[in-house]
């Protein structure tokens, strides 16, 4: 059961010198987490396999569904995960991995986040974790700073205080934009007469007591599909949570949003909140944040900004414009596990009014007794882990200016990539990058010209093949794994809204450079070579639709 | 900004550092890596101070809301951090912290958690998680074939299915509580007719469809303060969150069960679901669960046992009897970062019908497409950490007999310490521990006496004061720092359901000896004496109890 017995048995004394025996520094497990800390892209490239292995075979490693009934020694088990695991999962880090959201770490977290798991903090309450209460509320208080910038005389005053809180951290944003909308929907049901207010009695006798036929919640067509779960869960319903029309760019169309709020209100459904996005997941663009506010204020509303992904942007002088009108939203939600570079299971939701939270509080007699300062009373988890002293750490290691470079950086690399695919003659960009995300596809210049001169049938038969070959291309690729890209589906204007099969790109990780940009098109070029049925298929068509004109 | 640099400055240069150049070996927080590595328990002794400091002082060095505008070297910030973090935080591996559910750690998770911090995988779906999401399904199977012991077949068949899940890995009890009474709800108003199911339409059209006045969820008095916030979030209402009486021994009463359930049936209002309770927060108890099902069935309602806490006694072969019944529950909540011995973060449901998750999956476009087998789809939260690989780890490296062995030890010592306090003449039992949690208080024989016989006013009063002594006693043991229990509220029938205040004592921890415990009722003892004033006033009030029989 640990490495240095000699054979694995099962009493309470060797079971002991687990929580008591280190890893030796000759053991398997100490030796792997020293390469891994000297050097992890090393180490990784090394241990990950290129060439990916079905899933259907990965599977067969982990098929076993009765618990072990021996022990196994460490170092075998490590070794076992080397061979299993870490061969087969996906090198998050790797500079030409950029497809998601999901980017390099600075060094510094990895022993930080050993020292964080080894103190096992639980958040909830003060009683098991003292001094990080403080430090989230300020982890906290620095974002709320970084979005609202109130003075300093608000944040002495709220910061700290036990009947109060500026927002609350938790496991990732789809949580935080639940607690927004939570948030939201209590109140905007509050008690009033008999009624003791949506949060005892439930959306049922509330919509009776206000006389409502429905709730609603407005974003647009971009929106998260956390905030359809979110509808969900709340007993709201997906139907409920409403899509605004956008425009060419991916943005929110405010005639639209105005056109359904007037529209719920005249059949007396109560609006809890309308989202504007920063930074829409599959385009990165930004919501014109300032003009939405407007419309909430007009209409009574919680103004929400989801800016999971691109809230970081606020940590640039230079690009935060970008966001103007944030600091008009009644929450806002952002992944410090995104752009922030800390490791996953890191969001938060940041509060305008301090006694927003008031409506989801709630005590208990064990814990979290009225007056006591447990973050627990205010959020939707319970138990939780240290994870903000990972964002304190990274906020003073890098500081704001650090992080004002990594924003910057990634926003130069996304307008050169952006440039260097316009460049091509057989790439085509389909959304140009707001901050460091953007989508494009590859299409040779023929079957471009033919597509744009193609009408009905043929034209959209030609897009549903180049469709397939960005499907394949994205596939291939990934299965080869010498670099990641996502691909999502969008409706392009400038192609009449046909539905797009598209590459997606995130450039959010500094050690990405601009040559292996230009071998992620390379490769991309070559994988298209590699369908032939599907290339005739085009050829043919590409063909047909050039006779005809 | 990084260690070796003799001046910090923020370049993109010494930026990119961050990200490729690890701590030196001789850097300040490789050096207490290390020696937290060496020795977990040693180091916390020296660098957690012993008194408490008030929680005001501590707050003051978090009060800054600005982000820092300049960077910090790491070892600067990590001796920072030893200052003031470290030494202010709550030694939750501690023997004599004997107060929570957090307890000591395996020395091989702290290692094994650097390596799963740094692969980073996202679990939300397959292209950032891969071998991840075969490892988390099995860990899923195992436990439900813990709880439920379906054969090979079954797991043969569900266990990787795309379109089925047997539960979901989530951040700990409360987000598995959610998400259990979330499939309860939406199976409960399923499609009908034009209605389109509770998910689509909300609860306001479902009562209404489907002719309810409202809904209900029903729990003992001594349930989890998570299952009134899911109440709230789901949009039910905490009010409908309906407290069963419980018996003496704090489980649920069978008769109170049933008539409330025909009660509101014939108030047209409808039960989603029974919760059972397998091991109370506060006093350790466990529902008859097999009773509960049969109730269920006969209503046809959703039964859910909440075995946060409890559920890893099935691990015991020799104490497993304990939950006989919760193979009849639909839905399981377990939590692995309580006695399984994992770090905080890790908490599970589990559905024993591999359809039951339907009614919350959820799909889009560039994620979680239909057919995919991302566990994103089945998941209340969206982007979550690989932890599950730290409960797999933990499964074959202790295996299911050590983990017995541990289960046992800790009902052992519970026994142990019940009959010590009972053997005490100045201390009282509260109640007896059927698992390994048990609450006490501090009571002298004379001033049990004359408890037992006061009456009226008096009674009431002595108790009063001896709640504030026991509340004395617990603070002050906690500012001590040389162990902790905690404390919690109950209405015990030996005392006619008087309030009084006990200490709450959780022995999970394996390196907690007899000894501790003894000391334990020894500084209590000692402290007790510490309380002049409140002294005076019981003995007064007892000599006046005296006089008077």
């Amino acid at each position: 059961m640990v490495s240095q017995d000699k054979t694995a048995k099962v009493d309470f004394e060797s079971l002991l010198r687990i929580f008591t025996v280190p890893e030796g520094p000759e053991s398997t497990l100490t030796q792997i987490e020293d390469r891994l800390s000297l050097n992890l892209n090393e180490f990784l490239k090394e241990h990950i396999v290129a060439e990916e292995k079905p899933l259907r075979e990965i599977e067969k490693d982990f098929n076993d569904s009765l618990l072990p009934e021996s022990p196994t020694f460490v170092s075998e088990h490590t070794q076992h995960l080397l061979d299993t695991l870490v061969s087969h999962s996906v090198h998050t880090s790797s500079p030409s991995f950029i497809g998601h959201m999901t980017s390099a770490l600075p060094y510094f977290l990895m022993p930080l986040s050993k020292i964080m798991i080894a103190l096992n903090q639980n958040l909830v309450k003060i009683e098991t974790s003292k001094a990080f209460t403080p430090l989230e509320r300020q982890v906290l208080g620095m974002l709320h700073s970084l979005i609202y910038a109130q003075s300093d005389d608000f944040y002495a005053k709220w910061m700290h205080s036990a009947q109060h809180s500026l927002g609350a951290f938790c496991s990732g944003g789809t949580i935080a934009n639940i607690t927004a909308l939570w948030v939201a929907r209590n109140n905007a049901f509050p008690a009033n007469g008999e009624f003791k207010g949506i949060e005892q009695q439930g959306i049922f006798k509330a919509l009776k007591h206000y006389d409502y036929e429905g709730i609603a919640i407005l974003v647009s067509e971009r929106g998260h599909y956390s905030l359809k779960k979110a509808a969900d869960v709340l007993g709201i319903g997906r139907e409920s949570l409403i899509a605004v029309k956008t425009d060419e760019n991916n943005k929110i169309c405010l005639d639209d949003l105005e056109t359904k709020l007037v529209e719920l209100e005249s059949n007396r459904i109560k609006t809890i909140a309308v989202v504007g996005i920063a930074g829409t997941t599959e385009t990165g663009n930004i919501d014109p944040l300032e003009e939405i506010a407007k419309q909430c204020q007009k209409h009574q509303c919680h103004f929400h900004v989801d800016a999971a992904w691109g809230g970081a942007t606020l940590m640039s002088n230079k690009h935060r414009h970008l966001l103007a009108g944030i600091e008009l939203a009644d929450s806002v939600t952002i992944d410090a596990h995104k752009q922030l570079y800390i490791p996953m299971g890191a969001g938060m939701v940041l509060f305008k009014d301090p006694h927003a939270m008031a409506s989801v509080e709630h005590h208990a007699a064990y814990i979290l007794r009225k007056g006591s300062k447990d973050l627990g009373s205010h959020s939707l988890e319970g138990s939780r882990s240290g994870m903000a002293m990972l964002v304190y750490s990274s906020m003073h290691i890098i500081s704001r200016p650090g992080y004002e470079l990594l924003i910057n950086e990634g926003l130069d690399k996304a307008r050169f990539f952006a440039d260097l695919v316009s460049k091509q003659d057989d790439f085509e960009l389909i959304t140009d990058p707001e901050l460091c995300l953007l989508t494009y596809r590859y299409i040779p210049a023929r079957v471009r010209t033919a597509l744009e001169k193609a009408t009905g049938k043929n034209k959209h038969k030609l897009n549903e093949l180049l469709n397939g070959l960005t499907q394949f291309i994205q596939k291939r690729q990934r299965e080869n794994g010498l670099s990641f890209v996502s691909r999502t589906t969008l409706t392009p204007k400038q192609w009449d809204g046909m539905t797009t099969i598209v590459f997606r790109v995130v450039l959010a990780n500094p050690l990405t450079t601009h040559d292996i940009l230009k071998n992620v098109l390379n490769e991309q070029r070559e994988i298209a070579k590699m369908a032939p049925s599907l290339n005739k298929q085009i050829d043919a068509l590409v063909s047909t639709i050039e006779s005809e004109l």
